[in-house]
């Protein structure tokens, strides 16, 4: 089976943890020892296990926090 | 093959737009008719065809935001 490499540069916050432990989170990813991306998805509590997520680079990070800070939520 | 179906319920911004011109947008969509969730995910132009992306609920969408006000871009 093929591996994936990743290493966690920063761990910037949690949005959500789940029944089973899981936690939603953001966070500064390389993977395959490319240049790091930021990164929302879910891990198991020792960041072993990852579920989908998707990856963002810092304009599309910025670009989300202006366009949260201009919506009512 | 199985049909998703889904609505736009409403669109809150775009991230970023790809060569192809498909959008990263974040934007509020029903899937299958059921509750609308906040939905991260590249589209195309005519929004019929999407990419990988995740959901998030209105709580996890407003840690993020926290996060990201909190956190040096």
């Amino acid at each position: 089976m093929a591996e994936i490499k990743f290493e966690i540069r920063e761990s910037l916050g949690t949005l959500s943890e789940s029944a089973k432990g899981w936690n939603k989170e953001l966070n500064l990813v390389s993977w395959n020892n490319r240049d790091p991306k930021y990164d929302i998805r879910e891990w198991d509590p020792q960041h072993e296990k990852m579920g989908k997520g998707i990856t963002l680079s810092k304009e599309e990070l910025k670009a989300l926090k202006d366009i949260l800070n201009s919506v009512e939520l």
